[in-house]
């Protein structure tokens, strides 16, 4: 962990996360082409593919319904029973952001309203290889779920023995209506545009690598798509009565991931600084995945004593972390003091990967500093708004002086037209 | 307006929105390099630019408060009446999309909630020339005002007399806080990335040309931006009992924004469909922009007659419209029966411009069938949300099995480590 002294100025510099989500020219070149080719010839565009990229023949996109219970009856109980546990988590936080019609007609003669309609089919990415987590399915899918999608389509490479059965299990425990055999760039594409056996859909979620997400933004406008996701963070806020082996585990557990991967530590104390260190040097050592993690720790670690609360709050509120761990005493107390943040986590005990997999509000959540404006993956992102108005002959009467005269200073004269010509004599 | 005959399917094919929103790759190339330019020297190349494209040699980017209020005095008096009154209705009906924050604590040691959070800093663009769209102003700042935003920043470029008044007394009635006339490709760079006198913004609404449009696009992600919109449209539903007057009127009033504006009349009624097209011969004889009309309705104009309401609902929710009239008897019936469409107006009386100006939702709208995924411009489009957790020892006890085994099938070991060290004896 690298330590950061100097000014907020100079530490936020130092910390300054040029957000670069575009990608290269190739890529994006390589990517155009694959789109165009699934657009032109659909189905045997994928397969070809998957035997280029995936180096698998497939006879067949779609997974059997078969093959899901298959995986199913194949995955051992208790982890079934946690999926569940989860599932039911998750299910309880979502519902509650639910969004509602509604209608008024507070003024004589006027209704207006919005309604909430839930998009008709939805297409979840599910990445392949190693990185299989179950955990994402249930957090792109459930979400989709209660907002009332009616068609949820799964996408994700085959490897070598088809699809991973903890990912099956997932998808059949969360309600997807349909798996296929495809990833990458090309998967993306016939999403997007359907192909003789994929459906298109009207948006697109779930992570992937760069040129599923190159593909995503691609087609972005034609389909509708979930955030672009960068590496992500983690910030921990501490002061003296934090426990330095908490942090220090669950900074490594932001580490693992990725390489790419930030964690920072921002305290009011020398002591904890210096025994968060110690410890994330103990700890490390047992993990399989240190390499990882140490080289993410050393490149993209950070440890930052200020002098202040207010100083850490100034500074975590321009990283706009993916986690926040607010680790200071009574930290419900600060919850008015943080503006950009994915997920908050309150408290010694509230550990970033309970919410990874459990607790109930969502995993996919901005990255990069887009917390200042992305938000966490959540119902209302599987709704479109609707707004409708109805008006009587007397409500309008009432206001087509005005509509007339904005419309004429405004140069369309069709639109001052259509409201006056429902008061001409002979209509 | 063509007549279009056949199944759904035919007329569907026939209706075919190629909803190709991305651009040529010579404007992003230009794009790229003007985004670039921006990014590295700042405010002098927003005066090169300027100059090279607006023809206008500027000594200062901000448009100084006093010219504000000086448009205002100078505008008619009716006209900032007629937008004070629709400001009212915009306002009143936003107030109701505002989001409220949420907190659980339905289990023992757990609470769990959502924070709503308004963006810190907006820019809103309003495209200069012939097209100075007072209303556009509101529509796209009274929201974010609603949401809580402290900072907006409106771009506009500036033609030969500065910033058309009408647009300055719009702004200032808004509640717009700084004003910089900058416009085009370089104006949305500057916004995205700051300058030495325009700030870095979270999020960039409002439309614009072609090089606008791309370069919103290609900042995406290191700030948010509005939807990406295209060409619009209108569809009419009617039945023996509307008013062809009507119909034409409001037909005429979306042909007149542009050539590429499409105007579609879906009608169980084969008399209805013959007098709408005799009205909108007469109609069209008067208008000023007859021209841009004409030529809409007659490559974009659309006549269907459907032998029942399901078809036309059928063909309706597939065009995806940004506006729907329906002009059948007893609307507020078929509220249930529209899946897509942006802005819906029930009856007789609920004429397009008067949504597009005065009653209140939004006229910001999904175009060219994306509102099967996209929703009008609203407040929460302003804001983002957060959630969090806390959990007590004991409640973190009872679940803490069920999390590890997820983390360590998913083989992130690191992540199990952080739930189990807050159990071991040591700590």
């Amino acid at each position: 962990m690298k330590r950061l002294t100097g000014t907020i100025d100079t530490i936020l510099k130092e910390l300054k996360n040029e957000n670069n989500l575009s990608t290269s020219l190739q890529v994006e070149t390589e990517v155009k082409a694959i789109i165009d080719k699934v657009k032109t010839i659909g189905d045997q565009a994928l397969l070809d593919f998957t035997s280029q990229f995936d180096n698998v023949q497939l006879s067949e996109l779609r997974v059997p319904n078969s093959l899901l219970q298959a995986a199913t009856a194949k995955v051992e109980p208790a982890f079934l029973d946690a999926l569940q546990q989860a599932k039911t988590n998750i299910e309880s936080f979502h519902s509650k952001q639910k969004q509602h019609a509604f209608l008024d007609n507070e003024k004589d003669g006027v209704i207006r309203g919005q309604l909430i309609r839930p998009l008709e089919t939805v297409g979840v990415y599910v990445p392949g290889g190693t990185a299989a987590y179950p955990s994402s399915v249930l957090m792109n899918v459930l979400p989709a779920k209660i907002a009332g999608v009616k068609r949820i389509v799964m996408i994700t490479p085959p490897g070598d023995n088809g699809v991973n059965p903890y990912v099956l299990a997932a998808a059949e425990l969360a309600g997807v209506d349909e798996i296929y055999q495809v990833g990458g760039a090309h998967g993306i594409a016939a999403l997007a545009y359907g192909t003789e056996s994929i459906p298109k859909v009207d948006k697109i979620v779930g992570p992937g690598n760069i040129y599923v997400a190159t593909a995503k933004r691609e087609v972005f406008g034609s389909v509708d798509i979930d955030m672009i996701a960068g590496p992500s963070e983690i910030v921990v806020l501490a002061d003296e009565t934090a426990n330095p082996a908490f942090i220090a585990a669950d900074l490594l557990s932001q580490a693992e991931h990725d390489i790419l991967s930030r964690a920072i530590l921002i305290t009011t104390s020398e002591k904890i600084a210096r025994q968060t260190q110690i410890e994330m040097d103990k700890q490390l050592e047992k993990l399989p995945r240190k390499a990882i993690a140490q080289k993410s720790i050393e490149t993209n670690g950070h440890i930052i004593v200020v002098s202040s609360k207010q100083e850490m709050f100034d500074i975590m509120n321009e990283v706009a972390p993916e986690h926040l761990e607010v680790q200071l005493e009574n930290p419900m107390n600060y919850l008015y003091q943080i503006k950009n943040a994915g997920s908050i986590f309150l408290g010694s005990y509230a550990s970033e990967p309970l919410g990874d997999y459990f607790a109930g509000p969502n995993h996919v959540l901005p990255t990069s500093g887009t917390a200042k404006f992305f938000s966490p993956l959540g119902v209302e992102d599987f709704t479109k708004r609707s707004s409708f108005i109805s008006y009587t002959k007397e409500a309008l009467a009432k206001e087509k002086d005005a509509i007339v005269l904005l419309a004429t200073k405004e140069g369309l004269d069709a639109h001052a037209k259509a409201i006056q010509i429902r008061f001409e004599e002979e209509n």
